[in-house]
């Protein structure tokens, strides 16, 4: 009795014409950051334990996948290795480990699978990829880098075409200094944030009355309540006029600080090309308290604004603390591109109807002329194109029905027929229903191929 | 007290530079086999135990990583998960698993790590990635997709520009039938295959001692023993001239048989244009006995014998057998990147004078002109290039030493002196020692960089 044949839940396993448009996607997400010069590295699968999980415990640490040979299994012993469950803990541990071979700033990209033992429920992945980029400074970083990431997204999503996006930025600066200002005291500021979060994808109403129950009394001394907080972040019109909004609150030193940042990387960001019209101040943006520290980013896709954020990222103060003592400040982005091309698949954003990998399918009509097919495939692979001999002997309709299935462009024939008059018959398979043919000569084939596939050139 | 930043032992960690290299490996077997029109696979890096673990234990499973999320690895069960040791089973399982949506003859590559619970010891990897390529048939599979692999590795090493290499071919089916005809019981078949996969390695005497060994008494009913059969393996001249020596076991169906596929592939694999000088039939070459069946192939470094075959593969009977009923005879080969790419640039083959990414770097050299440095960037990536500004506001010796560092081979330098002026200065890097200086205009940057980049377009 065989076994069945099947993937563990939460995993994205894909057939041949979905992974061709994924890999597309990672192939453009790639592009994207070798265009602003990141560097390329891959961290292994798995950390060891005391490596990967120097925090104390807590909800991270429930969703590790610890990893154990069987020797060590059948000893009993604590396992000695766990899956990374995100790029930014290897990342640490990369830059503390190398810190003397790296040069900084050090800009590195990183596009691999991370795992999280999540429990089995739709749009909840246990491998996913996350696709990253940061820059790290030693000591220092400037904030024109700062800029970077809004443009690097830009450039990306411009080319990926899953319609319009919006590129949010804000800072948590800002932010701490306004909590203070409205009279948060420190202790509370997570909670406010937690709340301030879901301003945009709640009502504002619902917000407030969120905020009021973390401090149900509103001390007198405090002039200004949930209500004008939350009305101040949701005053922002998204473009230069939002500080206006914030001048009141510029005698605290921190507000005026996060404004001073925030517009340095607004205007940084318009200088890299990215149109005004897709870059926005938003105050509400706040993700998470304890690890962002200056500048954050969100993106969304103004016609699927369910999906929330689909790159975002942030300042963070030190990177590595667990590992050294050197202060490496940073800024980063993060694409989670297996969910988002799941999700945009669904939604048909994603077409799956892209080519073949070859563009050239040889048939097999006349098996004594197998050395001419693979002559004719030497040729055109030679010219840089993509081509498969089509190996077995069967019907020209089976081989044009593969062809078809496959997705190829063009099915090249050559019979004795076609031997003998110096030609081969290509049947051009893109039109759907009704393949057009023409009859290119032999000797010329590879330029004829070309013409064919491109005509325009 | 922070944690010491290390990697699990028996991981190739790389460097940017060493990465970038290992990553132009990796491109560069990718288009090898896209090329030949193979459609991308990729399978999770985990899958069940039951699925995974079908054989019946033995040294694989002893060497199977086993991975367990919190909450199971607490209740003490037997983990469900286990990490993938090689890209057959996982494929074999897919093909099964999604037969029905497949194109056959399916053709797909894999390029994705594996996972082996060595021991720690220097050149035994716990991860590393495989490099596989499968073609598939459903109930049959013709033999002219077997001429295909080597032409495959053909592309493929002579880009990577290794240096010469050599394919070595064979056919089981021929071993099978002189294994009969030299009178070994079918029961001593692999014992006597194994000592043959050593001829090349050791001495020819010393192989056959051992082939003694496994059945000290001959017979008198055997014509001839270990030492002849030795001596006829070894007597093939590579060529075509090898099957003469073979034409006095024609008699044998099997070896006749083995001898045709072993004659179509060589042809076949000449008319893919693999020049005769740089594929061989050598008789010795056997790969292990229960899985291959008919074609075998094995590379090897012409200047780096003791590397070993560095792509290896050949022809198996069924694929799936432990999944479906269905039968699924296949070719494939396989490259093991990982140990390839560490042997390789160990011994200096593989250089590390690889480029950066960025192509071009705009140095900060008045903050006043940050604005003019994001324009800049914005064109030069506009036309594709890679460009990378540099952020800080340090002095123009420090931006310099990173540039070099980084390998960027031209540098921008943009000052209030040639803001006026209407050029921009650009410093060639790539001359080592001396850096040479080009003034370009600054309306016609685009152009005059890929110039300078590209001097002979």
């Amino acid at each position: 009795m065989p076994v069945q044949p099947r993937t563990p839940p939460g995993v994205m396993e894909l057939l041949p014409p979905q992974q061709l448009a994924f890999q597309r996607m990672l192939d453009t997400i790639r592009r994207g950051f070798e265009r602003f010069g990141f560097l390329p590295v891959e961290t292994p699968v798995f950390e060891l334990t005391d490596v990967l999980l120097t925090k104390s415990g807590g909800e991270t640490e429930k969703q590790v996948y610890f990893v154990q040979s069987t020797g060590a299994l059948k000893e009993g012993k604590a396992p000695e290795l766990a899956l990374r469950f995100d790029l930014t803990v290897p990342l640490a541990r990369y830059v503390a480990q190398h810190e003397h071979q790296l040069n900084f700033p050090f800009r590195r990209y990183q596009i691999q699978r991370v795992y999280r033992g999540e429990r089995n429920q739709k749009g909840r992945y246990r491998e996913f990829y996350q696709c990253d980029i940061d820059v790290i400074g030693k000591d220092t970083l400037p904030l024109a880098y700062d800029a970077e990431a809004p443009a690097v997204i830009h450039g990306i999503f411009s080319e990926l075409a899953f319609g319009a996006f919006t590129i949010k930025i804000n800072n948590r600066k800002l932010l701490q200094g306004l909590l203070v200002a409205f009279g948060w005291e420190p202790e509370l500021h997570q909670a406010v944030l937690h709340e301030v979060d879901r301003l945009g994808k709640i009502d504002d109403a619902e917000v407030i009355t969120r905020i009021r129950a973390i401090k149900p009394e509103v001390p007198e001394s405090l002039q200004q309540g949930p209500e004008s907080f939350v009305r101040l972040l949701r005053a922002a019109d998204g473009g230069p006029d939002t500080f206006q909004v914030l001048e009141p609150y510029q005698q605290s030193a921190t507000v005026a600080e996060g404004m001073a940042e925030l517009r340095r990387v607004y205007e940084g960001t318009l200088a890299l090309g990215v149109p005004a019209s897709q870059l926005t101040i938003d105050l509400s943006i706040a993700r998470g308290l304890d690890y962002y520290t200056g500048t954050v980013y969100e993106t969304f896709l103004d016609d699927h604004p369910k999906l929330g954020s689909i790159c975002s990222g942030g300042r963070y103060e030190n990177l590595a603390g667990h590992y050294t003592k050197s202060r490496l400040p940073g800024v980063g982005i993060s694409i989670g591109a297996t969910r988002l091309f799941s999700q945009l698949l669904e939604m048909n954003v994603i077409g799956v109807n892209e080519a073949a990998v070859a563009q050239v399918l040889v048939l097999t009509v006349d098996p004594t002329l197998t050395a001419d097919y693979a002559r004719m495939a030497t040729e055109l692979r030679a010219a840089g194109l993509n081509v498969e001999v089509y190996g077995g002997e069967d019907k020209l309709g089976k081989q044009l029905k593969y062809a078809d299935r496959a997705r190829v462009p063009l099915a090249l024939i050559y019979g004795s027929r076609e031997h003998d008059a110096g030609i081969v018959k290509v049947k051009d398979l893109r039109g759907g229903g009704e393949a057009k043919e023409h009859d290119l000569p032999r000797g010329d084939l590879v330029a004829a191929v070309q013409r064919v596939l491109r005509p325009e050139s």
